[in-house]
């Protein structure tokens, strides 16, 4: 409408041909007509940087420059917009849109460990710099997420944001849940099939998660976030028993992570497995897919479901972006100016307050029930239901047997120090596995 | 960021000042100052025009100017942009966003049936004079479906299109499968609580829903549709045997409304009653909660799910809107060029290919099943399953019974002559109930 630029081609510089590389690739060029009406004026890729020119990946690159070092498209004057799809937190990613910036070029990017390591000094930059910076696929892939946050929620002041945020660790547990296997030989499988790397721990032990939580975070809350004041948990200790235990109690076990709010403007952020009940919209969310919840003072709960990685969805994701930099997107990085943003106050683990579920695995003899409740008693943890399933070995003198308890609302630091104490017990045979519940 | 005018106020003028208006006031007002820091510059409400001046609403409206014409708000040089929320297609809310755009003022309005019935004309206004329209809380309230299909799936090219789009039906519908209650108890039940009106006819008909989809569909496929094209049909006719026999068989009712792509280019686009396998997505949305999906080619599968109504979410749409157009927006009504819309080409009822439920009510007498099952051979309707209660009243001579038939795929056209034929039947008692499968 009054873009002046109206026909003049956006031209781009896109670095990395991977997956989403290659997706964006394969998307402009496909939907080349349609990408022009809506964007205003026609979308130009002008040169590409990739590991290896050879590789074949039935995308016709043959109009395109190629550039062996991504530095040359930040120095090619035609460029106005570096599109970063190499990923890492640092290196050549973080060189180069810090670089794109600072000649003045716009970057989408879909690298959420350099946003949410780096975000608060890129968006310095680029506001300084008067360019936009998007990142819309950083975050739950083809979710539109941050568009969400950033510009339909933005008149609303968020409470709670949270959700499903890594693919892996769903499928993973979705699949012991199924099949009652264990954690390693899921592992394996998710990796043949390649929804986990042959080094999963980025993803598996939570930091994944926890890069999208604090990018989530910073957006809906107006905080700068330091990434370590994530409290992280990952989903290698979980068992196939505790799996059967919680559907026992009516529940199933999901990585989520979790940002609130609190009254005294305080933030919790925290990702770990946790307990949903089986009947909430959450419990529901099955395989890969991702999910993600917004709870708004205006606004109430709003749920958003789809796929969190992959090559068509995140594609479409960063092809928006560069849509919206054509159509002249004028909204900065966080969704206000970067000045606006203030130091985030971080809730400590010990503060958090909660239900339980916990495992002990004890020697069968009398006494031990009493013990343990006497120590849970001493430290004000309140029992909601304890289940003990008794030894299906009868020869045995003194068998092996779980106990799970399920607490009402604590402190945990409470329930630290009291498991601290149980631990101790010459009953107790390994070390408890503790998670939360999450209501809703 | 490039915006020129960061530090001029936008300046709105409000026409209705019901649920939504007071709500867009008081969220306005509530986070006054985070909306200018999202915005880029202060929002002011300069003038208000609705019926009645003296009614408390809870508002300070001490220093806003009354009008009692709304079109005052359009020869009021100070306003920027007229906030339309009196409602309705034709009569005043039409003759206002029109001389607004004429007055080169953008608009925000909440009105699904002025976009839906004059949404082209209003675009090619609008794109004349170069202005804004935005529309945001039309579809689904709090949902943001709108900015997600014109703004983070606008790369994509979208299959298909669909949800729960009213929530009032799925409230009643929700409430007949728990209860078990007839249709007209709980539609009362439902006016008393205030989530239908005292002339619920454009809910519970289908008109509600169908204008939402006829948007959903225009911007989602780049077509003008005209909304007589839309196939609808309400839920007047469900009765809780219905919702029973489908829960036998592993569904739940509920209203959907579906915009879908066919491979020729034409559109179908359909407001009914569904059956929806118990353990899809959509199938658990349940009581007044609105869910949109949309299927891309690249996008893969996405589902916003929340409030489709409420001050809240409602106020929040609109507001968002406001803050675009603050900062701004230059993407047109259609998300692309008015001229670049095409005719929609509609599939027509004949043609739908679904698989149905059918409730007939017949004299339990010998030969009945051979007698039906003949007729539905005749017109190349297959069964899928055939489902019959015995009478519970074994004194009764010739009972009357329920036949529950589901079919395979079949072409409606095909089915419509075969019941037109069965129910020529003389052991026929009552009309036929037909309702469509939705599998996914």
């Amino acid at each position: 409408m009054s873009n002046p630029s109206v026909s003049k081609p956006l031209k781009l510089g896109i670095a990395g041909l991977g997956t989403v590389g290659g997706g964006v690739v394969r998307l402009l060029q496909a939907n080349a007509n349609a990408v022009t009406h809506k964007a205003g004026r026609p979308i130009e890729i002008v040169a590409i940087s990739a590991k290896s020119k050879a590789k074949d990946r039935g995308i016709d690159l043959s109009h395109i420059q190629w550039v062996d070092d991504p530095m040359d498209l930040v120095s090619n004057p035609k460029i106005d917009v570096v599109v970063e799809l190499i990923g890492g937190a640092n290196g050549i990613a973080y060189d180069l849109v810090c670089a794109a910036l600072k000649a003045h070029k716009g970057v989408v990017t879909a690298n959420k460990a350099l946003i949410a390591l780096h975000g608060d000094e890129l968006a310095k930059l680029a506001e300084e710099k008067n360019v936009p910076l998007l990142f819309e696929a950083a975050v739950a892939g083809g979710i539109p997420v941050i568009k969400t946050i950033k510009e339909a929620l933005t008149p609303d002041r968020l409470k709670r944001i949270g959700g499903i945020l890594n693919g892996t660790c769903n499928y993973i547990l979705t699949a012991m849940a199924k099949t009652g296997c264990a954690f390693n030989d899921i592992l394996k499988e998710t990796q043949e099939l390649g929804y986990a790397e042959a080094d999963p721990s980025t993803d598996i032990d939570g930091f994944d998660a926890a890069h999208k939580l604090a990018i989530l975070a910073s957006l809906g809350f107006g905080h700068t976030i330091h990434f370590k004041d994530v409290f992280v948990e990952g989903i290698r200790g979980i068992n196939p028993d505790d799996l059967h235990y919680a559907k026992e109690l009516g529940y199933t076990i999901k990585l989520i992570g979790i940002a609130q709010q609190h009254q005294d403007n305080r933030i919790e952020l925290r990702v770990h497995p946790a307990l949903l009940p089986c009947d909430t919209p959450l419990a529901r969310v099955d395989g890969v897919t991702n999910a993600v919840f917004t709870e708004g003072e205006f606004s109430g709960r709003l749920m958003l479901e789809g796929a969190g990685a992959g090559e068509g969805p995140t594609s479409t994701a960063v092809s928006a972006d560069i849509i919206d930099i054509a159509r002249g997107s004028t909204i900065p990085m966080w969704g206000t100016d970067w000045k606006e943003l203030t130091p985030a106050t971080v809730v400590s683990r010990n503060e958090f307050v909660k239900a339980y579920y916990i495992r002990l695995m004890v020697q069968d003899k009398p006494g031990v029930v009493a013990d343990i409740a006497t120590i849970l008693k001493e430290h004000n943890v309140s029992l909601r239901s304890l289940l003990q399933h008794g030894a299906t070995n009868d020869t045995d003198d003194t068998p092996i047997v779980p106990i799970i308890l399920v607490t009402h609302k604590t402190k945990e630091e409470s329930l630290l120090r009291a498991l601290q104490a149980i631990q101790k017990l010459p009953v107790i045979t390994e070390k408890h596995i503790m998670l939360r519940i999450e209501e809703a």
